[in-house]
């Protein structure tokens, strides 16, 4: 498997350890065009459920040598996600999983900070070692 | 050379013959930590002035098989790059440059049009055969 598929299973198991039911993976949301947010391939996001709360979940390993060029792709796919959720399933929130070597790094980036702030990125942060959910950030 | 490098040079020539002076190609901008803009390998941007006007240009070529891919990565960038100019080179206006036979198609989409309103990106829309810009829209 890739680098990418290790994570995405990753933080599955994490979610499943922390109580929540997978319900979609990967979720496929139709909004207006049919067609628009069904051909992500490896970006696709999964969706859970626990105790009536359900989420979204993006999933990024930013491994790769360039994290400023994930970020952008983070950043968009999030914000595209969250307007296809606003209109089609309102009722459900979206995260980015990041690996907390990521969030300690990258994340602690001040500008990185001040895009998270302005758009209002939520963050769920997890051990891929250990595989379990470290922190959620709303 | 690539198609990205191909469309880089199609969309210089357009704001060139256009009455453009480029000025930075790529524009590397410093932001808060030295190293967050600088390694975007060939997602570079450009810039150009023109009569005092300065404009920075990021140039997406929608040739990919998943243009929805393509739009996260340049709806993020954008926002980055806009959050980047707004600090350290405010009198500067962000454009992303794509080709008009994407501006018929994927950007007509009606949830495209929702982003592109929402986050109030500025098109430059530029034909690729005749290397000239067709609109500007703000």
């Amino acid at each position: 498997m890739s680098g990418k598929d290790v994570f995405h299973d990753v933080v599955r198991r994490s979610l499943e350890k922390d109580g929540w039911t997978i319900t979609d993976d990967p979720l496929r949301i139709l909004v207006e065009e049919v067609e628009l947010l069904i051909d992500l391939g490896a970006e696709e996001l999964l969706a859970a459920e626990k105790s009536g709360a359900k989420i979204a979940v993006e999933i990024k390993t930013f491994l790769q040598a360039s994290a400023i060029s994930t970020f952008h792709t983070a950043l968009g796919q999030f914000l595209n996600y969250q307007e296809a959720l606003e209109l089609e399933q309102p009722e459900r929130t979206l995260y980015l999983a990041i690996p907390n070597q990521a969030y300690k790094t990258f994340f602690a980036r001040r500008f990185v900070q001040r895009i998270v702030s302005k758009y209002q990125l939520k963050l769920l942060i997890y051990d891929p070692k250990k595989e379990v959910i470290v922190e959620w950030r709303n």
